[in-house]
């Protein structure tokens, strides 16, 4: 294996396939074990060192390596790279014994007793110089090492100290708040402080937004907004030593992407990174999950400007134990899961966690090795992926053309729209964000799913589903998106308030409201089990509202109820032929499907249902995903070589239920 | 305008009409344009100053009074008048920063951090002198203005500080209970702590109500009277300041009654109101939000002696923002909840507020200028409302007659009944009270919803529903009214504690046993899903008892189930042609319906469905308000003056769809 | 009557008939007509002073016995025997106030505040002197009074205390973690704690499961030993000092046993009881409330090895006060309720409590003596049920013959299932027990409910439900129990985990793969709404299992679903014509009803639907309970003669709806 250093070459040569390696948990017998059946499966990487902090550094800066040193020649003399990590997630017993004031406090102010992970305040300074030795020791002793190929920094930053409360978090958040307002009045006009008389006379003065009171909503949001700095700022010190020490080596963490407002502000954090990762998990009653591994990938993808590929850093193999019914994977479906990812621009899968623990906190969490050992079909399976990786090494370094479909997906808008009361307090964000993404999905249309800063440039329709809160930056980049001869479809709960949480006056959706021709005088939400009609049939519930034409085509009106007869949709021409599209009702799934029908003429002959295809070029290749989530054996018309099973295609692929296929060809 | 001072004179001439008024969130060019609207839409009254305190006292001691003597100048020359509030529910940044100690504490002992409203301790004597001083400080100054016409003391006391556990609250609360008590034999013989061992040696000893655990009922109810006590003796303490300096101007503040068990005790509080004003908001999943509007009314009316009128002081234009999901009025329904609220006794109806906020927590709840402006269907309908309300100068002053039926409310004996445990530990004090109150009132029937201690005379009809605790004077009363020949109709749930929480022994429902000539040997509460049903025909679920007749007249009995046979419903015949009814299941609104329908027999022709009519009268004028809350026109056979369009109805009234129409007619 | 004592008989003679009283809540001329009526009713034992500490310790080492003594006069002068009670469930005021730090800490370090029961740290010496300085100062003074016949140590240990995360308890924790393991590398090792980097390097670094985050699952099982510990310790230390006053008396506490796992460790407390004593309440939306009588003492029975007869302790006699709606018992209920557990082995059955409180947090309890009086249903069947017991004097000494069928029943096993994550976590360990008990228990198929460490000799048929957690020493008795000749049926998240709480690897269940011959590679919960088929029509809910099988008959296969065609149902023979079947799907009561009517051959007729039959055998006679649940007469083929009628029943019992019968009869 040759393996690849910071010079912009992804860590692995082809495609990376492994797992978080914990090999603490068991006896070195089974150390030598794990290489021989990682060579089995295939597997070319593995993350180590996650949760090795109280292991190596066993008292206050005396450190005992041996274990560690064992495992890195093990794995070296087994080929396998290593992605190590900074094991800053999982400080020691004896540090927090030490330091209790390290501990994060939550909203109600109660401290996060130790047991779990991430169980220091981002803004402690003390703990972050404990964190950044330890970086530091880690990466002078590892870092030159061949097999040594990306540092992961910590994992999964804010799961556990997303939000911390405590008075160091207090005080940083006021330094955070000086600097972004520079004055008290610049702070109060801000925070529309005045009502409930709040206006502050001091910073001092200041809080988190503790306790259970309704709170000002542009405090909550700078709050999260500083919440997510200050967890950056940690990656960045650690991130500022392994660059020290190793200036050639890619840095990354592992993100937590999905549909919901994140815990921390990705899309911001990603030019950080230089390879960026991500942590993805299905959840049991979704009822399409696999939509929802490709929503994660066309947002990963979008976090770079350039679109380059990125690393699944976790998945499952099968179940997890931390939902409430923890749905085992179909057969075949973490190996479609996997391929999927690839398709959307991964260069490598990986999982969490390489054998499936004996004991503690995630013992019934799934591995690559299950309980059960290699006997099963999760190994069988994981054997297989295992080939197919290695089948499509060629992949590497390809990335997705850009989509013909751009949707907004911002974190500061999910904060902003999910948090504070609101007309309707219980939409939720990731779903309206994802029933329109899935309607493009199933017409196998290629969707980016971007943050609103990026380049507008190259899309043949943007939606901007829900994004409640929109700077006006953003809101003339839009416009001038439509009038250059783009489609804006713009949906519920977007536009309304200003990049401080006020609302913009003048009628919803007010960053919009021009661009689209039409107002909304009033929001009017439904009630539990209520149900709205528009006259062409189409349906919904949670949200209407009473819509003012001043310059648009009604495509549709509401039927029946306080609304009857009153514009839902509309549309407006605008500049060069393009189009200003105004959804004011949250339409249905299936409504949303027949407007996306609509919306995109197509010539081509439509894919089975069940059948996504997603596409990654080179300069001269295109490899072409043909994945049957369907349960029936399915005809696809394409043209190429099969990557998988290394046959020609002339004209017709034969997909059987369930499986994948990658056809390379000519562009 | 002409301005009315303290001398029992109502504080505008004509009916009020207005809104909080908080201009502090907006700047000086749309304080001019408010007034102008203000005036376009009739407004004649707004409470200013509500959240003031933090922009006029900046410092400690230190006063800014600029733009609020520009706001009351502005108001002065527009004309519109002042209700001007102490803002003391607002207590200022640097005052709760200095002072963490006034934070309320809840039952839990976590503090009710900054950022809300309402967060001092009632008990805090350091916090009263500020809130004294700033009274004094905006009395002194404002209060010889000629449009300052009423005091409004605070803002919705209890709204976030209606029960505070801290040391200061236990030791006011042991305070309170030597008063009471006297002794510590007194107290422990009227709490039956000898139960569970909880004898008290030492007053010291006495913690209010901290934690989850059960806790003595009598102990809890003695600390929601306290914490009641408590908020009225800051609100005298205001009121008392604002007199010495102003002994001509009304003082008030601002109830929040409805049919829940209220945060305090406002029957007792009404006595030390010059006007007694209320806020009411309907719910989003109220079926018959216009019955919750009467029920208030008919309570607000109920509270004063002389049953004089009352201001809505608050309720909305349409959504709020505080429930789950919040309904936007329909077209209509605010004028219809507006004029509702006068027929059934205001004087006046205000709304939170004037102008909907940009920012701050309340953003998204309506105002009378919503976020999109004027050109809106809410301010069209504010205007003409504002119309209306001028055409209905000549009902100011009238007065609701005494109603047919008196329906009795206690709030004492709702926090007796839902706190604590019991054999049905979900039934809901409001709904069960509503459910009564619904039945007469869609009979026109004029209804008083009364404190116990009123007097019963003049009713015909006296219900006690839900009276969970009867103190022995009532007992009396009630008894004395059916021996007079009224009618005494009791529901379940009453009479079964006196004063002290203690069960009455010798059978449900002790405090009526004797008027009844029943008891029950035992309460029989059903499952959930589970329904009774009586020999009748009627049923209903969640509470049935074991009835024994000692000198009653069975009139329907139970059918099937464990009490197939037993008696549920008995009459008795008392006194001068007296009756007393004992409804001992909790019979479904249908079947209540029909009970009340079988009671009160009628010679008149019943109204249309959904058809409202509420009288006020003057000595010799009678003001019929006739409300069509159903979706189609009507006709209603009535004669007189018809005020809002000042036609003259000859006998039948034409009455459209959700409209209003008021009647001046001779008596 | 004559009163027994500790010479190993029974503290009454007869059974045992009465209730907690407690005459502290009423005035002296109650007390008389309490005796009266006790007398009337039977009742020949009460349990006394249960809430006194308060009332008899008024200040520190200051006491005052006056209402005791006289009280103890007047159930002598009565004939009521006493066990009377150590009060330490309810520490004074007076000592609560004194030292707060007594009070239990939860896990999120809220402090029980004062004002219910048991609010005291278990690990608190300094309390625990206290407790046994009063428990001395009592036996001192009443231990030699002859109706003093056994003594109630505190009073439903763990309700309010079972688990405290104070600092003590913490200290205490770490004492006992030290003996257990005696070096943290055995404990690391125990705990796996190398996961998430937890390795301890001190034990003080250990702390209890406090805060709400995952936890370590072996940490959280041992401190839930720990707890069970403590209390023990506790309850010894009490014992201790009454066995050196009074060496003869016989020394309890009260358990609360049911399906659920306990608050503490019953079945390992049991050896410390002279006589195990039960407190047993329905759930009211329990269907099968009489399976779940049974299965209480099924278990009762089973905890002491020579299966002798026990006192329940507490029951109600109709409605109870802390269930969401509590049902009030139907007429007889309580009388086959009682009878029941006399059936299922108790000598004798005792109330919470003599007389329906007036005040207090349990007011709204049935009592025998109801708040309406002598004059009540309620009161008559306290009475009958007296008759019935004096009737059923001979029975007072026999036990139930062993059971065809033993149940493993263990709380550990519960614990560690019902905490932590798990592949699904919404599985109710009471649940899956009772599913198996119900459908053995409707046959009239004599059952055992278990501890593990019992010996299995004997049974005929040992059912495994849910015994997640099983050491190696129960694995290897479960096979040779097989070997031997008997049927072993282990059903579903079973054997998964071994004394540590980890995984048993290789295959799920992994403490008998070997013996049951299959293997389950993976756990495939199902979510919500979804049901499971199998081949043979059975099917059921929440879990199944892809089983692989080594050496076994499959006797149902999975039918559809991503199992479809896999086993379901295994069954091998085993040794000298033993069985082991494996059921590896949550298949529902109706077919575990079908399974287990296959399972047992039965020659007999069956009795009809509703009826329960069970035994208690002396060396030469039979006492047969026939209890009718159902709601209609029936015929029962049975001999003997009938103690409740003293009448003699020739070949045919003529059982009325709801009625007990008991057959005496030779053997």
């Amino acid at each position: 294996m040759t393996l690849s250093h910071h010079d912009g070459r992804w860590p692995t040569s082809g495609l990376s396939y492994g797992a978080d390696y914990n090999p603490e948990q068991w006896s070195p017998d089974v150390w030598r074990d794990d290489v021989r059946l990682m060579q089995e499966a295939g597997v070319n990487m593995v993350s180590l060192g996650i949760f090795s902090w109280g292991l190596v550094e066993i008292a206050d800066g005396e450190f005992s390596w041996g274990w560690m040193d064992e495992i890195v020649d093990l794995l070296e003399e087994g080929g396998i790279a290593i992605d190590l990590a900074t094991p800053t997630a999982a400080p020691p017993g004896w540090l927090l014994f030490e330091h209790p004031e390290f501990r994060p406090v939550d909203h109600d102010m109660q401290p996060h007793w130790p047991g779990a992970r991430l169980g220091w305040c981002p803004s402690n300074l003390v703990f972050r110089s404990y964190a950044t030795r330890i970086a530091r020791a880690v990466a002078e002793r590892y870092g030159d090492r061949e097999h040594v190929v990306m540092w992961h920094v910590g994992n999964e930053f804010g799961g556990g100290n997303g939000r911390c409360y405590c008075d160091t978090s207090a005080a940083a958040f006021r330094r955070w708040l000086r600097e972004k307002y520079g004055t008290l009045d610049a702070l109060n006009e801000a925070w529309a402080s005045a009502f409930w008389g709040h206006t502050y006379r001091d910073f001092e003065h200041i809080l988190p937004p503790r306790g259970h009171d309704s709170k000002n909503p542009s405090l909550v949001l700078d709050f999260d907004r500083f919440s997510s700095d200050e967890l950056l700022q940690h990656y960045l010190a650690e991130r500022a030593v392994l660059k020290e020490v190793t200036p050639d080596l890619p840095v990354t963490t592992n993100f937590m992407v999905g549909a919901e407002p994140d815990v921390v502000d990705y899309a911001r954090w990603a030019p950080h990174m230089d390879v960026v990762a991500n942590d993805h998990y299905t959840r049991s009653p979704d009822a399409t999950p696999q939509q929802d591994v490709a929503f994660s990938g066309d947002r990963m993808r979008s976090m770079t400007t350039d679109r380059r590929p990125w690393l699944l850093m976790e998945h499952s193999t099968s179940g997890v134990n931390w939902q409430p019914r923890n749905r085992a994977k179909d057969p075949g479906e973490m190996i479609r899961n996997s391929l999927s990812h690839i398709a959307h621009g991964a260069d490598g899968v990986m999982f969490f966690q390489w054998r499936a623990s004996r004991g503690g906190a995630e013992q019934f969490h799934s591995g690559m090795v299950p309980h059960a050992g290699e006997d099963t079909r999760v190994f069988r399976e994981v054997c297989e992926l295992g080939r197919h990786l290695r089948a499509l090494a060629p992949v590497q370094g390809s990335r997705a053309p850009q989509g013909r479909v751009g949707i907004l997906f911002d974190d500061e808008a999910g904060w902003a729209m999910t948090k504070g009361v609101k007309p309707n307090n219980l939409l939720p964000y990731g779903t309206l964000v994802r029933d329109w993404h899935r309607a493009f999905w199933r017409l196998n249309v290629g969707i980016d799913v971007l943050p609103p800063w990026n380049s507008f440039a190259g899309y043949e329709v943007l939606v901007v589903p829900a994004l409640f809160l929109v700077d006006d930056d953003t809101a003339r980049r839009v416009t001038e998106f439509a009038e250059a001869g783009g489609t804006v479809v713009v949906g519920v709960v977007s536009g309304i308030v200003d990049e401080n949480n006020q609302v913009r006056l003048g009628g919803y959706p007010g960053a919009f409201r021009d661009l689209l021709g039409v107002w909304s005088e009033e929001v009017v939400p439904l009630q539990a089990g209520d149900r709205f009609e528009l006259d062409n049939g189409w349906g919904g519930i949670e949200w209407t509202e009473h819509v003012r034409v001043r310059d648009a085509e009604v495509t549709a009106r509401y039927s029946g109820g306080p609304l009857d007869g009153l514009p839902a949709i509309t549309s407006r021409a605008v500049g060069q032929g393009g189009r200003a599209i105004y959804v004011s009702a949250a339409i249905d799934p299936a409504s949303i499907g027949e407007f996306v029908g609509d919306l995109l003429s197509s010539d081509e002959n439509p894919l089975p249902d069940g059948v996504e295809l997603v596409v990654r070029d080179t300069d001269d290749e295109r490899f072409s995903f043909v994945i049957n989530h369907s349960l029936r054996d399915v005809r696809v018309p394409i043209a190429g070589v099969e990557l998988l099973t290394g046959l020609a295609v002339d004209d017709i692929l034969e997909l059987p239920a369930g499986e994948v296929r990658v056809i390379r060809s000519s562009i």
